[in-house]
């Protein structure tokens, strides 16, 4: 019997992990209905994501009161996986959708994000997933800071609640009373971009106008993360300037490496190690992955490409199936991609292909096991 | 070894069938070099109808003199293939590319396809393939029975050649002074549209626009056509007016069949007859086909569909490629096509696209070849 694993990023702006899943399913079904099929819909660290590991994995969704992104009280949730590891996606207390209509990155908080972190660890979790994406701060993570216990002063010595807009007041970062309960705990927080803290890369001047900034508060939020830079430098000796990545999610990314000493590390990368997906492979006859977009250049946290790697390690057939790519991915193929095919079954410009994009993964997944079922005719 | 076919249609305004079929065997070479091609261009009765049947079975280009379009002399030509068979493409004589500036559909002639008839039978050709298709012209193909000594007269009796112009003006058709050449010879119009003779789906209607008709004109040209219509009921006892195809190349295809009792018939099926595809299939491995568009309704003379139709009774395994496909094709693979690859590797607009399509079809043809190379490892 032929087993096929479905591993599939979403396809941004169009189908979601779970429903490319649902439809190769049963495209498979319809076609080789003796075919075993396991479906892992990735999600990549944002919205979606503790759903996304608790369907393959099983475990328990954990729903708590925790603080929101303007400190008002709200319902919050995250993952607790069968081996105890907690999964938190950041966007649960701190996420854009929360402040619809009242987008403010210089007021929103990632207080709530510590008190999952916490109310994990204390729960017993030795090692958290968390997942970044999607964010409405720009805190450099300094109210999850708070959360667990660690402290911050400005020029007079008094004590605050850095936000946004009084990052640049830090003078003095103090961590001795970060609660004991996180000494020793492994966390890894997904990330997938390379931006560092501050400047014109940085996480105000790329990330802070769809979070609400005009031009004057992104000048004003890149100069308090320059500041919380400094004082990483002064009171902890770690210069994270530059470190890709740590500009991710309003510098939560340069966070959770001073605060939490936390590993950045690709999204993809996290589930696969998560899931064991080297194991899930050992009887595989195919693996059928997807995303987006493809190109030849940017390899770096792209499903396909980590999915791929392993695949190659293991010598199991990789198909990709993507929403566009480009023409020249020799790069691709490389990391263990046997075939791409697109979706565009007719010549539309996105804003029309993508109502069409259930249908068209259709086609195209049938189309592809058509090709399969004749091959052993071809080739002799 | 494996043997593929590769007969794919022109891509519509894009690729041409000949480059098509130099990047699928090109692709092929690179991925599976043992493999043998045969490359079969198909062309639909327009342009390039002679060389693409002179390119797969030899024979002869024939040049002459032969009237244009507005009777002028010009060098023109047909094909003397190795059965002697003649193929002669109308637009050779009365192409639309012929008049560029001067177009107009009251004055043109088909004259010169007369005299390439003429030729072609007096060298001794038994057979002669016609194909319709880029004319300028709206005469009912009365120019080119003038030309064989049909005879047409007024209602004073006087003996002319009828235009599109003045087609309204024929009382009485005689066909005794017809070339005694032509006796006996079948003639087989290549014909892959279903417009009747006249009226609003009729040739003046439809395609007179296009070749530099107002809508005064295209009006009087429709009351030629059907007044000619109606003297072939009278002095042949002939009901065209509603044949499928009758009103193909200004009404040509009644011409074709009112003068020389031509049969019309699909290109694509004259094509594979011709080249006796059902021979060159008896050791095929595969074939692959394409055209610009395709979709599950209409199938007449769809070349993807004529291969398809053949290669199911044979048993061979067929891959369609094509520029654009609508996703509910039952249609198309019952009529034998086992799979389906559409070459839109980004969403784009065909506007666009269209200038990446030798590149997206290099990409499509090596994505499938890599998926075949797999396949034996995917079904256990």
């Amino acid at each position: 019997m032929t087993k096929v694993i479905c591993i599939p990023d979403s396809f941004k702006g169009t189908l979601s992990s779970g429903e490319i899943c649902e439809r190769l399913e049963a495209g498979i079904g319809r076609r080789f209905p003796d075919w075993e099929c396991v479906s892992i819909p990735v999600a990549d660290g944002g919205e979606g994501s503790v759903d996304a590991f608790l369907s393959y994995l099983g475990g328990e969704k954990i729903f708590l009161e925790a603080t929101g992104p303007f400190f008002e009280k709200m319902e919050a949730f995250y993952g607790l996986l069968p081996d105890g590891t907690a999964v938190i996606e950041m966007a649960a207390v701190a996420g854009l959708p929360l402040v619809e209509g009242r987008k403010n990155p210089e007021k929103a908080t990632t207080y709530g994000v510590g008190e999952l972190l916490l109310h994990a660890v204390r729960k017993g979790s030795k090692k958290i997933i968390l997942g970044l994406g999607g964010s409405a701060t720009n805190d450099g993570g300094c109210g999850c800071a708070y959360a667990t216990g660690i402290r911050f002063f400005n020029e007079n010595g008094e004590s605050f609640i850095p936000v946004g807009g009084t990052l640049k007041d830090i003078r003095r970062i103090d961590k001795k009373e970060m609660d004991p309960a996180l000494e020793g705990v492994e966390i890894i927080t997904m990330c997938d971009i390379d931006n560092p803290m501050y400047g014109e890369q940085g996480a105000a001047h790329i990330f802070a106008p769809q979070k609400g900034a005009d031009e004057d508060m992104v000048k004003s939020l890149d100069e308090g993360v320059k500041n919380l830079a400094g004082v990483f430098r002064k009171d902890f000796g770690l210069s994270l300037d530059d470190v890709p990545g740590s500009g991710a999610s309003g510098a939560m990314g340069a966070g959770m490496m001073a605060f939490f000493g936390s590993r950045l590390q690709m999204g993809i990368e996290v589930v696969l190690e998560t899931l064991r997906f080297r194991d899930v492979l050992e009887d595989a006859d195919l693996v059928i992955t997807g995303e987006g977009k493809l190109d030849g250049q940017s390899l770096r946290g792209k499903v396909v490409v980590g999915v791929g790697r392993v695949c190659k390690e293991k010598g199991v057939p990789v198909i990709a199936i993507v929403g566009g790519s480009e023409t020249d991915i020799s790069e691709v193929y490389d990391q263990g991609i046997d075939a791409v095919f697109t979706t565009n079954t007719l010549p539309l410009p996105f804003e029309k292909v993508r109502h069409l994009a259930g249908e068209n993964l259709d086609f195209t997944i049938d189309n592809i096991l058509r090709l399969i079922s004749l091959s052993g005719r071809v080739q002799r």
